[in-house]
């Protein structure tokens, strides 16, 4: 064995630390073989004047690591030391990020997040602050259903949409997507294939696609799913969006609404309804959800937070017929909560104090008047020359562009001159239809001062050849 | 057309609503039949003394659900109804909840939960109120790869574990399961199956499975997962553990560990490192991980604070080898972030601050007494009765009990007395060895002064009967 070893007596490292990592080194350089013996505990330590504690230590971690092993009388060797195959790891910090080179997005049409004015952060983190008195609660994991104030509060808020369930049907998740994901997943055993309005909520089909679903596209009309497409097609299972149909914003009306129920009923099948954007109707009452007239428990409903309280507090929930709780208390339940606690505590309290009411009517009355004057701007500034589908909902509107121009290049248009857009034909799976070329445009984050901006640029980019 | 419509002006529910209720009513009981023609707004108004806006609202709403339609000059008609084959919807609010008659837990030993006293709340409440600051951040959905500053952070802190990575390679979830879900989707394409360590973590296992991967258990040695047997099952994906196998706590020797890294380089493999539990070694200092010694990418390193800071914050984390980056983006960037923005805001910053590593040491000693105090006190009140698998580490123990019940028999009359216990048998997928009987206990939110009451209730459930 080596007699000198070299320490650093300064306290910079722990002397255990540098004799193990002296002996580790030693082995991995080969200058230590296997079966080479160790010095003992007490020889060592007098020799190098350490504490038998120092060097015990150090034998210790190098036995937990494997690179030696113990022998007769306290005696240490070597172990087999099992060559990498490779060369040494080279240091990967230094990588530097890919960055896609687009250009610098100064108005984002293309998102429905909320308008900069539109949330009270003062008031939410006041609950916030009042749900950490909940220390208890917050040192363990959550429900994996979510916390019973919060499933109470919903049931009572969907109630005003027409939805009648108790608190056990609610689950609780952070985002529609997460709990789609965990819906493919219970639902798998059961399905081959889900049908989803065309066009339609793209990232939410991607869930289904990537657990292994045959999506079955059927064709939207303006009143909502093509039930007798649907019916065609032999579909069990169905995604839809009935209070605001997305991306295209059509209300599906009650006669429709009732054959898709019959046909749901009839056949055995689960329709999915996510009641998208239903807070957002500026004309007449809200639509009364659809899984309100469902009497067979055919009707998975889906709620998001997401457009009402800012998107960073991720939270949505689902309300599922009791036929389904028992298997999805089966094959879901050992899921740990994703969402947090202290946000689910928060909003529990916020909606109890008749806050998330408050809130929902300021943005209503907030989206009215950005709305109408997000119209009449596209109106004045291009005139005849775009199309507006109008449906008096929602954050977006659905504009037809008569230009010769295609979709991408209005699109890449629109980019160059900083504002970014999105196109119908992404929201179809299958071809969309070739004309015209029809965009979404969202409002909601767009500055009420600065729309006439926004839409001038769009209009230079499309109709003024420089 | 009926004239006598009985409408209540107090102003308890607004007008158009009332009329709009009324006609509903009439054409859901077929006294209006599809083709009857609604009265003109301006007759309707005169006649009920309303204003024309109120009733145009009203035939808007009925309208927009489709229970009419539109006809020449602006007359509106009953639209073709469809009938619904089910009753009319009974209500559920009142269905009571399931309760599954289990006995009260006193002392819950199957959950790795923190410590009541293990974390300062007051201290993170300061930070979660400074990630309020950026109210900018807060209004939009978060990254979908997790915020910048979380991620820089976690570069820097599992540097001490040995893995050097650049930022871009870091992706942020809530919880480990959230995550490996992710792994699952985005690896289905190129894998049918995954190898597990047997007995294991079957929480994680639940979700390859829902996926529909085959599951390939491993026989776990106590030099962590069989390489041997690995190899020969030709599995080319597999989940490991090795710092603090799970359940059993084992460690894998490095050794073992470059001859798992050997096999996936030679053939291609992706090994899934969970570096759970690795804060807590009492014993020496941590083991590196395994992705500290990967240099051809082969491994993904995962790892979670939910042991470090409360469960009920939900962030975790993995780091992706560069070649999977690439597919990640493009299957998995269409997901938003599941995890709560201005935690992972807190967190960064309570990071930067030093806290989190203070808090981990603060912990490790807690853990490192409390782990002592529960053997010194199971060794004193069962004996030789039962034996300790001693891995000085993590937050439980697998204790070998020496009695002719059967496992399912201790859990039972543990229960009966309180306490909450964990079967090693029920994380095997296959059959767990016949004898002798192994059971879990988690030490860490059993407060100190009471281990010796709740291991005395066991000894009681155990071994005298009453």
């Amino acid at each position: 064995m080596p007699e000198l070893i070299l320490l650093d007596h300064s306290g910079r490292e722990p002397l255990y630390m540098q004799l193990y990592r002296h002996f580790r080194a030693e082995i991995e350089q080969h200058k230590l073989k296997e079966g080479d013996k160790f010095p003992s505990i007490r020889g060592l330590a007098d020799s190098l004047s350490l504490s038998k504690i120092t060097v015990e230590k150090a034998y210790q971690q190098l036995l937990c690591e494997g690179y030696i092993k113990s022998g007769n009388r306290a005696r240490y060797s070597v172990n087999k030391f099992v060559e990498s195959s490779w060369p040494a790891p080279a240091s990967q910090a230094a990588k530097p990020a890919e960055s896609p080179a687009e250009p610098p997005v100064r108005y984002d049409l293309a998102s429905g997040e909320m308008d900069m004015g539109g949330f009270d952060f003062a008031l939410w983190r006041r609950y916030i602050n009042k749900a950490f008195t909940d220390q208890n609660r917050l040192m363990r994991y959550g429900d994996p259903e979510g916390e019973t104030e919060l499933r109470r509060q919903i049931v009572n808020y969907i109630r005003s949409r027409g939805v009648d369930c108790h608190q056990e049907q609610v689950i609780v998740g952070p985002g529609v997507q997460s709990l789609l994901n965990m819906l493919a997943g219970i639902l798998k055993p059961y399905h081959g294939g889900i049908a989803f309005e065309e066009p339609g909520f793209k990232n939410g089909r991607r869930i289904w696609e990537d657990r292994g679903f045959r999506i079955i596209p059927v064709r939207l009309r303006r009143e909502g799913i093509d039930t007798g497409e649907l019916a065609a097609s032999g579909a069990r299972l169905v995604y839809v969006t009935p209070s605001h149909q997305f991306p295209t914003g059509y209300i599906m009306p009650i006669g429709e609404r009732i054959r898709l129920l019959n046909w749901a009923g009839q056949t055995g099948a689960t329709i999915i309804e996510d009641d998208y954007d239903s807070e957002f109707r500026y004309f007449g009452r809200p639509i009364p959800a659809l899984k309100g007239l469902d009497t067979e428990g055919t009707v998975i409903y889906m709620g998001s937070f997401s457009k009402v309280i800012p998107p960073s507090i991720r939270i949505s929930y689902m309300v599922l017929p009791d036929r389904l709780l028992e298997i999805y208390r089966k094959r879901a339940s050992v899921y740990n909560q994703a969402t947090s606690t202290v946000e689910q505590l928060a909003l529990a309290r916020y909606m109890a104090d008749g806050h998330l009411e408050r809130q929902i009517r300021r943005l209503r009355k907030l989206y009215n008047e950005k709305h109408a004057l997000f119209r009449d701007n596209i109106r004045t500034v291009f005139g005849k020359r775009v199309e507006i589908n109008e449906t008096e909902s929602g954050l977006h509107m659905v504009l037809t562009v008569k230009s010769a121009l295609t979709p991408r290049e209005l699109y890449d248009r629109a980019l160059a001159k900083g504002c970014r857009i999105a196109l119908l034909q992404d929201y179809y799976l299958g071809e969309a239809p070739v004309a015209p070329s029809q965009i979404i445009l969202y409002f909601s984050k767009i500055p009420a001062a600065e729309m006439p901006t926004a839409i001038r640029l769009l209009k230079e980019a499309w109709f003024e050849t420089s």
